[in-house]
C-alpha cells in the first residue's frame, strides 16, 4: 500500500501528482511556513483558502468587549456576510448588544471500572476526598488550567468522573486532556481499578448530547437588547410584532423537531467565524447549542435574548497564532492575554445579529429575494 | 456609524485599515480571483489560509466509490489527520470498507398559518392532491432538484409542511429554497392562509434535533467492515476485545450524556474534509449525528458499522469550484458528474477511520502519548 | 425460597398473612370475581381501591365524539379533578373543544441480525418485497390488527423493521406482537438470519423518545378551541394576555430542560383516566409526550390547540372489561363497538382543559391558594 | 350547563344515574369512608378496582431494605406479574440484589421575570445570596422539607430557579410547592419583579425531559449483582452471552430511536407498584427514565446494574394512607417512619427483575409463548 512521502509540503505534493496525477497548484500558495503548522496538521501539503468577508460593524457593551467590532467570517456560502450585516447594523443602531460571561468552564470525563457499584461509590468518595491533592496533580502538568471541581457519576461498576477546569484564554482540550490523564495515573494507582478510559463521551465535546443544555462548556454567554420598534423596521424590513409572530411558528418546528436549544442557524456565524479566528472547528457542533428568545416590549419595541451555554473559544494556541488567523483575531482585538472572554462576548453577539437577520428575512418574504439581491450586488461590488 | 467601503478586497483592506489600524496582509494573498468568489462571500477582503493536510490512502468499495483514496483535511487540530491516517491504514489493510447510499434526499419545511385545525387539515389534504402540480412548479424553478414527496404535520392552526427534494451532486439548499418559496407563493393562492413563512426550524438544517436521526438530510450513507484480530493489533495497537470493551463505556457515557447519535469524533473528520473541499461547513452539526458500532466476530475480530443518515455533501455549487477546493474535490475523483455519492462514501468510509483510530488510542491509554509522539514526528518531518 | 402458594385469591391472602403476618383485608374486597381477571393478572390476591371522581361535563366536537361528557378520574392527587373540572367548565362555556384524530397506528420493531450490510440490505429489500405475503400471515392470526406498512432501517448487520398494524378498537399491543412474532418465524425461514428479536426498543413503548414525536402511535388526536375573551377571565379567572405570557416562560422552561413535547401536566390526566377505564396505565410514559400552544387572538380571546401523537388506548381487551372500569367506558359511552377514537378525543380534550386550568393557576399566581381552597370545598362536601 | 351535584358518592351516583342513566354499581363499593379519601380526590363517587397481584419474594441487599420482600402489582395488564415474578426469582437465587440511595432531592423552579439580563443576573446573585434566609422561609411552611440548594439559571430576562428540597419520607411535591410560593412572594418583595411563576416547566416533574437524566428527583437508586451463569439459564431459560447479546441490539434500537434513559420497561412495574402502594402514578413519566445494563462476567456470568435517577415516591402523604394502599405498603414494611429509601431500594430491585425477564424472554424466542402460557396457567391457578 502506498503511503504519503515527503519531508515537506513541496515533496509531499510531487510524489502525490506522481501518484496519483493530480497536481495541487492552488494549495501550494501558503501563506505561512511549514513550520509555523507543525502543531496544527500533519502531512502538510498546503494551505485550503477560504474567502474571507468583514461584516460590521457592530457595537457590543459586553463587560469584557467593549466597542464598535468588524468581524471576519470566512465562508463559502452566499448571503451569509450580507445576512449578518444587516442584523449587526441593526444591533449597532440600537445602540449595542450587552454581552455576559457567565460561566467559564471545561470539562472531560473519564471513566473508571471496577468490580462493583459499591467499588465505585467508594471511588467516587475517594475523588470527592482528594480534590486539592489532584488539584496538585494538574497544576503541575498545565501552568494556565486549573482543575475547579469533580462530579463523579456512578453507574453500575463504572465512574463517570467528570474533571471540571478553568482554562482561561486558552480553548483548552490539549491541556485539560494532559492533565486528566496524568490524574487518572494516579488515581489507578491509589484506588484498584479494572480499566481506565481518559474519555467516554460524557462530556460530549464535538457532538450534539442534551449534557449542553446544562452546564457551561467553554464560555456560558448571554446576550440581550432592545430594539427600538423604528430600528427594526428601518434595518430589518419588518415589524416588531410580525418579527415576534415568526418566532411563534418557529419555536413550534423546533420544539416538534425535537430540537436541543433554539435557534435558527448558530452554526452559519460560529463556522465562518470560527474558521477565520483559528478555533477548532467541530466545536461548532456544541456550540451551536443555544437559544434565541424575542418578545414585544413596550410600543412594539424588540426585546432579544440569547443564551449559549457551550461557546468553546481560545485565542492563545490551536489555529490562533497562524498568519490570516491571527490577523483576524487582531482585527478583534483578542490576539493578546485575556481576551478569550473577550472574544466570546463578541461571538454571542454577532450571532445574536444572525438570528435577527434571518428570522426578518422569512418573517417578510424576502428570504429569497434577499438571497438573489445580494449576488447582485456582490456581482457588482466585485 | 461608519460602514467598510470599497468596490474590491484591496480597496476594503485600505479601508479597514485606515479606519481600524489593522492591516490584513497575510489574508491579502488569494490564490483565486475576486469575481471567483463572487457567490460565496460578500464585502471580501481576501482568504483565511487553513493548513491542508493529506491522509490515505484509504480503500473503500462502496457503490459509488471504489478503489484507494488519498483525503484531504483542512485543519489546524494537531494529531487530526494523524488519527484518521492509523485508521484509514487499518482499514485499507482489512480490505477496504464497504458503503453504501440507503437514501439521498433533502427537506425544508415551510409552515402556513391558517384559521383553525379545521383549516390546516383542509390545507394538508389540498397538498397531498396537487403533488403532481407542485413538482411541476418545482421543476419550472431547477433543473436539478426533484420535488419527491410532501408530508405535512398539522398543529394547531399550522401545516408544517415536508417538501421532499432529490438533489443531485448538489447539496441543494438552494434551488430547494428557490423552489418551494415558489410553491408556497402557488399554495397560498390557492389557499386562503393567514400567514406562510418559507422555513420554521422543522427540517433542522445545521442545527441539532431528533428529526436527525429519522429520515434522510443529504446522504444517509452507511459503511461496514470487518478487520482481522491481527490487522487491529497491528495497525490499531490494541486487541479487538479491548476495544469492545471500551466502546462499551463509551456507548454508557453516551446514552447518559443524552446524545443524538453515539460517536466519538465524526465531527472532527466532517469539519477538516469539509472546509477542505467547499462544502458548507455549518452542516456538520447535522451530519455528525450518526452512529458506530463495533462487535466482536468469529476469533476476535471485529466488526465495524457505522450509519450517517444526514451526510449534506455536494460535488457542484457553493465552495466546490474555487481553487483550491476543486483541487481537492479533484484529488478524490470527485470533480465532476454524478459524483456526490461517491464522495460521501468516501466521506463516510474516513469517518469510521477516525473513529477505529481514536477509540484503539483510548481503549490502549496512549491517547495522550499519541498527542505528544505526533508533534514530535511532525516536527521532524515539517 | 419461599413462594406464594394458593389456588385462588383468598387462599393466598391466607398464606401471605401466614407467611408475613400481613392481613390483606381492605384489598380482599374486589368487585370482580377472580375469574373475571384472569387475563389481567396473576397471583391475584384482592384489588387496589382507587378514589373514583368524576369531573365534567366537557363538551367534545369531534368527528367521533360530540357531546357533553362526563370523565371519571382515579387518583389520589387531590385537586386533580377540580383542576380539570375547571377546564372542561371553561371549555364548555366556550361551546366546546373541536377534536380530531389524524392518525391511527400501532407498530413494533422487530431486529433481524444478519452477517453484513449487505445483507442486511437485502432482508429490507425482501420485507419491501413481501409485503402482501407478510399481510396475509398477520391476517392470519388476528381478526382485527391490520399489517398496513413495513420500514425496515439497516444499521449496519441488522434490520430494525417497523411493522406498522392499525388495530381497530383494541389497544392491540397484544395482537401485534403476536402478529409479528409469526411474521419473524416466517420472515427467518425464507432469508438466512444469525438471530431475530421481536422487540428492540425502538417502537419505544411506555418508554420516552424522540421517535414518539414523529408518527402516530396509537391515535394521534388534535384538538383546538378558541375561547372569548370574557370566559376566560370567568371560569379561568386571568386574562388570555396574562395567560399567553405565562406561557412563553413555560416554553422556555420546557425547552431548556429538554423536553420531549411541550405542556404542563398531561401525564396528570392521562394516569387518572388510564386507571379509571382500564388502560395499561404504563403507557401515560409515551401518551404524554404531546403539544400545547396557546396564542392571543382577536381582542384578547384565547386560542387553544394541542397535538397528541401517541394517544394509546382502547375500548375492548386490556383491562376494559372489569366492572368499575367498564362502568366509566360506559358512562363515556365508549364501551361498544368503533369507539376507540371517539374514547381518544374525549381523552384529547380532557387533557387540554387540565392544561388551561394549571396555565391559569400559574399565571394568576393562586396555584397554592388553588390547591388549599379546594381542600377545604373536599372537606364540607365530602 | 349541568354540574355534578350531591353532598356525597351515593347522592353524586344518583345525580349521574338521574342525568346520564348510568350507573355507577360496581364503582360504590368502597374500602374506604369518602371522609379518608378527602385529600385524595373531588367529586367523589366511589372506586376504581385494580386487579392486585404479589409477585416475590426477591431478596434486597441494600441499605435500607435488606431481606425478602413480596411486591404488591396493581395492573390489568396479563403477564406483568409473571414477568417480573421470574426475574425476582432468578435475582434471590443469585443471592439479592445490591441497592443504594445515592440521592435524595426535589426541585422545583419558579420563573421570576425582570426587565433585562443586567437585572436577571442581579436576582440571581441576590438568590446565592439569601440562601440562609430563605431556609428559614421554607422551614416555616414545612416541618419535613428543608431547602437544600437554590441553582439560579439566567436567560434573558428570566431567572429560572431551581430550588433543591430534601423531602424525607413525603414525595414532598405539594410542601415543596407551598415552600416555594411563600419564598417567591418574598424574594418579589426584596427585588422589583415585573412577574413571577411558582413553576415553569423547567424542573420537568411528571414530563420526559433530558433534564431528569442529570440530578436526582425523588430517590436516585442504584441497583447491581451478579447473577452466576447457572441461575441465569435455570431461571431466565437462557445463556448470559444470549441475553449479553440480545442486549447489544436493544441498545441499539434504544438509541436509534432517540430514548431519554435505556431500559425495557422500567414504566410496567413502576405503574403497578405505583398504584397498589398509593403513589402519584404521574410520576412514573419521569422515573421510568433509567438505564439499565448487563455485562458477561467470568464464566458466563451476568453483572447487571440499573441507574434509576427520577424515583419519585413517598411513603407518607399522598395515597398513602387508604386502606388497601396502606396494606401494600405495611407487606414492603415500608409504613412508617424513615421508610422512603427502604421504598425506593425495593422498588428498584424489583424494576431490575422485570428487564431480566423480559430481555431473556425476547433473546429466547418465547416472549409470545410466555404471554400464552401464562394465561393458561392462571385460567387454572385463577
Amino acid at each position: 500500500m502506498p503511503q504519503i512521502l515527503g519531508a515537506n509540503p513541496a515533496m509531499r505534493r510531487a510524489w502525490l501528482e506522481h501518484n496519483t496525477g493530480h497536481a495541487m497548484e492552488a494549495a501550494a500558495e501558503m501563506a505561512f511556513a511549514p513550520e509555523e503548522a507543525r502543531g496544527n496538521v500533519e502531512n502538510l501539503v498546503g494551505a485550503t483558502q477560504v474567502p474571507l468577508g468583514i461584516g460590521g460593524p457592530i457595537r457590543v457593551k459586553g463587560q469584557h468587549a467593549d466597542g464598535l467590532f468588524f468581524v471576519p467570517f470566512a465562508t463559502t456560502e452566499g448571503t451569509l456576510v450580507t445576512t449578518y450585516q444587516y442584523g449587526m447594523r441593526a444591533i449597532t443602531e440600537a445602540g449595542g448588544a450587552n454581552a455576559y460571561v457567565m460561566g467559564d468552564a471545561l470539562d472531560i470525563t473519564p471513566c473508571f471500572v471496577v468490580g462493583t457499584t459499591r467499588d465505585a461509590l467508594a471511588l467516587a468518595s475517594w475523588l470527592d476526598d482528594h480534590l486539592t491533592e489532584l488539584q496538585v496533580v494538574a497544576a503541575e502538568s498545565t501552568a494556565h488550567g486549573r482543575l475547579v471541581e469533580i462530579r463523579p457519576h456512578v453507574f453500575g461498576r463504572r465512574v463517570f468522573a467528570q474533571f471540571v477546569f478553568g482554562t482561561g484564554d486558552a480553548m483548552g482540550l490539549n491541556m485539560v486532556n494532559l492533565a486528566v490523564d496524568r490524574i487518572c495515573r494516579q488515581v489507578a494507582e491509589a484506588v484498584p481499578c479494572e480499566r481506565w478510559y481518559l474519555r467516554c463521551n460524557y462530556s460530549s465535546d464535538k457532538k450534539p448530547a442534551a449534557i449542553n443544555l446544562f452546564r457551561p462548556y467553554g464560555k456560558e454567554v448571554a446576550i440581550d437588547l432592545t430594539l427600538p420598534a423604528s430600528v427594526v423596521e428601518a434595518h430589518l424590513g419588518v415589524s416588531s410584532a410580525d418579527l415576534v409572530e415568526f418566532a411563534a411558528s418557529g419555536r413550534l418546528g423546533t420544539m416538534q423537531a425535537g430540537a436541543l436549544g433554539a435557534n435558527a442557524h448558530f452554526a452559519n456565524g460560529l463556522a465562518a467565524i470560527y474558521i477565520a479566528c483559528g478555533q477548532d472547528v467541530a466545536q461548532i457542533v456544541n456550540a451551536s447549542i443555544g437559544f434565541l428568545d424575542v418578545e414585544l416590549v413596550g410600543a412594539d419595541d424588540l426585546y432579544v435574548a440569547a443564551r449559549l451555554p457551550n461557546l468553546v473559544v481560545g485565542t492563545v494556541g490551536g489555529g490562533t497564532s497562524l498568519p490570516t488567523q491571527r490577523e483576524c483575531l487582531a482585527l478583534l482585538g483578542c490576539d493578546g492575554e485575556g481576551t478569550a472572554r473577550k472574544f466570546a462576548e463578541i461571538v454571542g453577539a454577532t450571532l445574536v445579529a444572525g438570528e435577527l437577520a434571518i428570522c426578518a428575512a422569512l418573517a417578510n418574504g424576502r428570504f429569497i429575494e434577499a438571497h438573489r439581491r445580494n449576488r447582485l450586488i456582490t456581482a457588482v461590488a466585485g
